[in-house]
C-alpha cells in the first residue's frame, strides 16, 4: 500500500509545512482545502484544491467543503474489493491514502471568557471529523493523522519503508482518531448540557477519560488497574518509586484534608483515614509533630500531606519515620535534596486544586452507579447553633471547628477528639456511633492523651446520650454535631447536666 | 421554524413506520436511503430517494450514500444568514429540517462471538454520524433524532405546536446526539485498542448510563444525587419507602456478602460494613440469629440480606428490631404480607446477579479516576498454604474459609473473629492492623462472646506478631491471612510457640 495521495486540512498548522514538504519530496500528491491550501502554497508546496476534485464550490462559509462523495469514496473504498475499485474508476475518483486533518478547537473556544453559544457552535467541526473517521474506519488501506506530534515518526517510516506505513502504525493512528473524536463530542455534549439545564445531575451520566497509565496493580495484587484523567495536572511526582493504586487514593484523601485549613496544616493518612491532623500558626514542623503525636503507631508506611512548602527541620523530623509519600505545594531545593536521599520515598507537589468548585462524584454499585455532588460545603460559624445553657469559650469554638473539618474526612461512623490545633483520638469506620466513640477514646488513651478540656466532633447526630456521656467522662467539655435526632432534647439535657457546651451544625458528613 | 422536510435513515427500525406516517400526515416530505427507503415504501409511506437529491449513486456497498453537499448543506445552512440561503437557492438545495438517523450497531456486533475485525469495521457508521452531528451542530434550526424512544414525544410536540419544535427540544436532541456519537467512537476506539493490545484496561475509560431517578439526596442531605444504570434489573423493591442513596449503597454491599455463601446466609450491614454474618445448614432463622448475635447494638436501622427466601419465623424474629431494608431472592406471600405491615420498611428482591463475571470498578480521585478489576477472586482451598507445625482441624479450616469470605467485605484494615458458621467480632476500617485487632476483640468481649476455639482472619498480612499474640491470648486457635510480610518468619514462629495453626492465602483483600 504505497501512499500516493494525501489530503491535508488542518486548523493547527504546527509543523504542517515541513511535513508537506517531506511528502512532496517523496512524490506524494497533495490535495488541500481553503486556509490550509493557501498556507501551503504560500510556503512553496504544490497542492490541488479540493474543489478541483469535487467540482463543487466551498459553501456556507466553509461549513461544507470536503463533504463530497468524490473525496469520501476516495478514502472509504475497500482496495481489496474489485467492485469498489471499479466504481472509483467509473466515477473517475482517485484513491486518497493519507488523511491529515485536525479539528476546530472547540474545547479551547469554550474555555475563553465571554464566549457566546454562537461562537461555540461555529467551532463544531463536521467535515474534519468525517474525514478522520472515514480514514480510521478504512485503516486497513488508509492512514489518518489527527495529532501533529506523529508527523516526524510517519515521515521516518515512509522514508525507510518505500512510501508505505505498516498496518500496525495505521491501526494506532486509527485508535488515536476515534479517541480524539470521542472526546471532542463529549466536550460538545457537556457544553450543550450546561446550556440546557441547571440540574447538575444529567439525564445521561457519562465519563470519557484518557488513560494516564497502567498501575502495577489495583487495591490488591490480583486486580489489574489503571489511572485515568488529569491526575498529573494536579499532582507532580518529583521523586521516588512509581505511585501505586493505594498511594494515589491516599494522596487524594490526604490533600483534601490539608486543603480544609488556612493555617499551616499536616495530615497523616492510612487507608484513606487520617491517623492525625495538626495545624500551627506558622510552623510545618509543629503541625507535623501535633499530627504525629495523635497516633505514633499507625503512620508507619503512611502518607503525609502539608498545605505549605516544608522546611528542612520538618523534613528531618519526617525522615525518622517510614513514609510512602510526602505531599506539599512545594519543596525548597535543600529540602528536596535531603528527602531525595531515600530512593523509594515518593515526593509529590500539588497545584491548581480547587475543591470548592461544584463537581460530581460517583460510586459503583451492583447494576449501576450512584452519582452525587461532592461534599464541599463549608461550615458557616454564624450558622452554628449553641443548644446548651453554657456557651462554648473562644478556644472551645476554635477547637470544635477544627475537629469538624477533620471528622468530615473520617469514614463513617466517625468521632474525633481534638484541641484547637491537633487531633487527640480518631474513631473511624464503625457500624455504630457508640463504637466510634469507644475507638476514639481507646486510641487517645493508648497514646496517653489527656482529654480534659478537649472537644469532640461527631459526623452525624448522637442517637442516644450514651456516646456523649462517655466523652464527658473522658474529659471533653464541648461537643459539635449535626443535631436532628428525635432524642436531641434528651442529649441536650445530658449535656446541660454536665455543664457541657454543645453546638449543632445542621450539616451531616457521612462518608463511606 | 416549521418542519417541512425530514431525512430518515435508520438501522434500528423500531417505531419508524408509525413515526414516518405521522410525519406524512403532518405534511412533512420524507427523504430516505437504501434499506430504510424500501422499508418505508413497503409500509405505505411516500418517500424520495436520497439519490434523487444528490444526483449521485449510492456506492461502495452503501459506504457512501448521504455524504453529499446537497444533503449536508441542506442540514447545515444557517437559516438566519442570507448568504447561506442565497447559496442554497443558487445550487437548488432544499433545506432539511429534521434528521432521523440511528447508527450501525457497532457495540452489538462486537459483543457477538466469532466476530471478525472485518465484520466490525463494516459496522462503523460514517454517513450516519455525519448527518447526526450536522443536525446537532445546527440545532438552532434543525432537529436530529438518534433515539427511537423520542419519536412519540416529538410527534406530540409537532402536533400541538403547528409542526414546530421548540429550541429547547432541539437542544436536548442535540445533546443526546453528541453523547451518542461520543460513546460510539469510544466503543470503536476501545475495540481497536483490544486489537492492538491485550490490555483489559482500555485507552479511554467511558461510562454512559441513563438516569434511573433523582434521589432525595446523597450521602448527606446537602448533596444532590441520582441513581444511574440498571439497578432495578437486579433489585426489585416490593414494599416500603423510597430508597435513599445510603440504602442503595448498603443493599449492594450486603448482597455481595451473602452471595459469597452456598449455605443459607444472613448479613447485617451498616455503613457498608457487616455488623455480623451467619450461615446455617438449612435455616434462615438460625443464620439470622447467628449474624445478629455478633453485635446486637449496631444493627439498629441496618440492612439485612439473605441468600435464600425467608420464612415466617425468620420474618418474625427480624421484626423485633428496627430495620431499614430486608433483601432476599424471594419472599413467600405470607412473609411478604407480614413484613408489609410496617409501612416504611423496604423489602427488596434480588435477581440475575453474577458477581463472578469480570468487570471494572472505579473510584473518583482529585483530577481523575482509578479503575480496577473487581475483587472477585475465589479462594481455592487447595492453594491454601499451612505454614505452621500444627495443621488446622477440619472445623478450623471451615471456620477460616468462612471468616475469609467475610473479611473480604470489611473495610481495611479488617480483622474478623469467627466460628465456622458465625462472626464473633469484626474490627473494621482502622489505620493500623493492631487497632483493627483491638476493635474486633473489644466488640467480641462486649457481646460476651467466648473466643476460645475461634479463628481469626486478617485482610492483609500481620506486619508484626503483636496482633497475632492478642488474638491467641483471646482464645483463637487458627489464623488465616495472606502472608507476605518481611517478618513472616517471626510471625510463624510466634504461632508455632503457641501451637496455633496458620494458613497463608497468598491473596490480599484490601477494601477502601
Amino acid at each position: 500500500m504505497k501512499i500516493e495521495t494525501a489530503l491535508i486540512s488542518v486548523f493547527d498548522k504546527t509543523g504542517i509545512v515541513e511535513f508537506a514538504k517531506e511528502l512532496q519530496n517523496l512524490g506524494i500528491d497533495i490535495i488541500s482545502t481553503g486556509g490550509t491550501y493557501n498556507f501551503l502554497v504560500q510556503n512553496g508546496i504544490k497542492a490541488k484544491k479540493v474543489e478541483e476534485i469535487t467540482g463543487f464550490p466551498e459553501i456556507l462559509n466553509g461549513r461544507v467543503k470536503t463533504l463530497h462523495p468524490k473525496i469520501l469514496a476516495g478514502i472509504l473504498a475497500d482496495r481489496s474489493n474489485p467492485e469498489h475499485i471499479e466504481q472509483l474508476k467509473k466515477l473517475n475518483i482517485k484513491p486518497i491514502d493519507l488523511v491529515v486533518v485536525n479539528l476546530y478547537p472547540f474545547a479551547q473556544t469554550i474555555s475563553k471568557s465571554g464566549i457566546t453559544i454562537e461562537d461555540a457552535i461555529e467551532q463544531i467541526d463536521i467535515g474534519g471529523v468525517t474525514l478522520l473517521r472515514a480514514s480510521a474506519k478504512n485503516y486497513k488501506y488508509v492512514a489518518g493523522i489527527v495529532n501533529p506530534r506523529r508527523y516526524e515518526q510517519i515521515i521516518s517510516e515512509l522514508k525507510s519503508n518505500n512510501c508505505e506505513l505498516s498496518e500496525r502504525t495505521r491501526l494506532s493512528l486509527a485508535i488515536e482518531i476515534f479517541q480524539h473524536t470521542s472526546n471532542y463530542d463529549a466536550t460538545i455534549a457537556n457544553f450543550f448540557s450546561s446550556q440546557y439545564t441547571e440540574d447538575i445531575l444529567p439525564e445521561i451520566f457519562y465519563l470519557n477519560l484518557n488513560k494516564v497509565k497502567n498501575l502495577r496493580y489495583g487495591e490488591n495484587p490480583h486486580q489489574r488497574s489503571a489511572l485515568y484523567g488529569d491526575f498529573f495536572n494536579y499532582f507532580e511526582q518529583l521523586h521516588g518509586k512509581e505511585l501505586s493504586y493505594n498511594n494515589i487514593l491516599d494522596i487524594s484523601s490526604a490533600t483534601e484534608i490539608v486543603l480544609e485549613f488556612e493555617k499551616p496544616a499536616c495530615a497523616i493518612v492510612k487507608h484513606t483515614n487520617p491517623c492525625g491532623v495538626g495545624i500551627d500558626e506558622k510552623s510545618t514542623l509543629e503541625a507535623f509533630k501535633k499530627a504525629f503525636a495523635t497516633d505514633t503507631v499507625s503512620p508507619f508506611g503512611g502518607i503525609i500531606a502539608f498545605n505549605r512548602p516544608i522546611d528542612l527541620k520538618t523534613a528531618i523530623a519526617i525522615d525518622e519515620i517510614f513514609t510512602e509519600v510526602i505531599i506539599a505545594p512545594d519543596f525548597p531545593s535543600d529540602v528536596l535534596s535531603f528527602l531525595m536521599r531515600k530512593k523509594n520515598r515518593r515526593l509529590i507537589r500539588y497545584k491548581n486544586i480547587d475543591l470548592k468548585k461544584s463537581d460530581l462524584e460517583f460510586k459503583k454499585i451492583i447494576g449501576g452507579v450512584l452519582v452525587q455532588e461532592v461534599d464541599n460545603i463549608d461550615l458557616e460559624p454564624l450558622n452554628l447553633r449553641v443548644v446548651t445553657k453554657r456557651k462554648p469559650t473562644v478556644d472551645e469554638m476554635e477547637a470544635m471547628i477544627f475537629a469538624w473539618k477533620v471528622v468530615k474526612h473520617v469514614k463513617s461512623n466517625a468521632i474525633v477528639y481534638a484541641k484547637k490545633d491537633r487531633t487527640l483520638g480518631i474513631g473511624a469506620g464503625q457500624m455504630s456511633r457508640v463504637d466510634a466513640s469507644k475507638v476514639a477514646l481507646m486510641k487517645a488513651k493508648e497514646m496517653g492523651h489527656d482529654l480534659r478540656g478537649s472537644v469532640v466532633a461527631s459526623d452525624a447526630f448522637f442517637p442516644f446520650p450514651d456516646g456523649l456521656i462517655e466523652a464527658i467522662k473522658a474529659g471533653a467539655t464541648a461537643v459539635i454535631q449535626p443535631g436532628g435526632s428525635i432524642r436531641d432534647e434528651e442529649v441536650i439535657k445530658t449535656a446541660d447536666e454536665y455543664n457541657i457546651a454543645m453546638v449543632f451544625t445542621g450539616i451531616r458528613h457521612f462518608k463511606h
